[in-house]
């Protein structure tokens, strides 16, 4: 089934298929941080993920949202859509933590009066910039109508997100998500959703349960997907 | 008249005067660059920036755009109206240089298909971060009101801009400028117009004739101000 590589990313391979416009997305077990200075990795890490992705991605088309998901294949692989993504990295965040709390000096943990959605430009050779709407334009990357649709669909992925893992015990900090069009323009929901890519702190404990445990070596990097993964297979179907 | 100092910049003091809501600004003979780690001056910087500031800011008037400035006083003071300044570096540019060139791995000297506004959030202690219009509002600086306002006011001024410079053989790569809320809530160009803020490129020989002479070392630094004054006392009454 699995042809041709056609890219292979930090966390994922990108393989063509026989169908037409379907390719399989096998998840790694590699964990990389500060665009990729920082490496690692942990038996077990692509199921977790692959497993992660493919019930948050099943659980927001309940809710309407598109994605490129279209089912899972062996342990560690998913098919979905062809796709060409937005080079966007889209941001989300509820509560302050990370690069923004940073840039403007405010301690990590305060919370927002409502979600903010950033873009930084996808280019590991540049760093994934911060960006404004203004810049994507210039940039020539999305047109004003993406934009909207694009913050649109985050803050509804956002709710939808919040719920799911408020259920759980988990409050989500903050998550990146990238979108892709479809051969016929459709903006949908691609790449992966991920402890690699949310902040997710417990509600109880206030415990983080997500890469943070890799990047700031709080150790119980595994235990910690696996919790999450755990916690979301008692609740979600 | 001057009475008691309310502000020392890089480049300015701002004094008390005996009229209720006039403020006096004082162009010192001082030059910074890169947040203040580079550190210069000259003999008569004063007195150009404030006659660039002057001339130019009677001639945006002339056009509709509202300023802080009441009138010049001595050589190099001008009285103002007293504004609260939001804390926003609005920067224009017309031609991409500078950082924003550098994040993008873009060549000094792309021409803009339409003009970029670009927000920095104005505190030398975190370097005057670039934010996104979301930032700014999660910031809790400005509401959507002001921002349009704001955008709205830097493209109309460097539609001026550029035809004051271009009458004077000097091309207009970008700009920063600062805006202040008057009493009454009315949002006015505050701060300062001058070669310390602006990119100017010669139209014949591409020669810079601004800041950039004392950021990168090229010399005739004080030659180049006066330069840019002298064209427009030549051009602008």
């Amino acid at each position: 089934m699995k042809k041709t590589l056609l890219y292979e990313g930090k966390a994922k391979k990108i393989y063509e298929t026989d169908q037409p416009h379907v390719v399989l997305v096998e998840y790694k077990n590699s964990l990389t941080a500060f665009n990729a200075l920082k490496k690692g990795e942990f038996e077990g890490k692509g199921q977790i993920n692959r497993d992660v992705t493919s019930l948050i991605f099943r659980e927001l088309t309940k809710s309407g949202i598109p994605t490129h998901w279209i089912q899972d294949v062996g342990l560690t692989e998913m098919l979905v859509h062809q796709v060409s993504i937005i080079p966007i990295e889209v941001v989300v965040r509820n509560i302050l933590a990370g690069s923004t709390a940073k840039k403007f000096g405010i301690n990590e943990g305060k919370v927002l009066h409502k979600p903010l959605v950033e873009f930084y430009y996808k280019n590991d050779n540049l760093q994934d910039p911060f960006m404004s709407d203004d810049q994507a334009l210039m940039m020539g990357i999305v047109i004003e109508k993406d934009i909207a649709e694009m913050k649109d669909l985050a803050l509804k992925i956002n709710e939808q997100l919040k719920m799911i893992f408020e259920k759980i015990g988990i409050r989500l900090v903050d998550f990146k998500i990238e979108f892709g069009k479809k051969l016929n323009g459709q903006i949908v929901l691609a790449d992966e959703i991920t402890p690699d890519c949310c902040r997710l702190w417990d509600v109880k404990t206030n415990e983080k349960l997500d890469k943070d445990r890799f990047r700031r070596d709080l150790g119980y990097v595994k235990e910690s997907y696996e919790e999450v993964l755990q916690r979301l297979k008692g609740s979600v179907q």
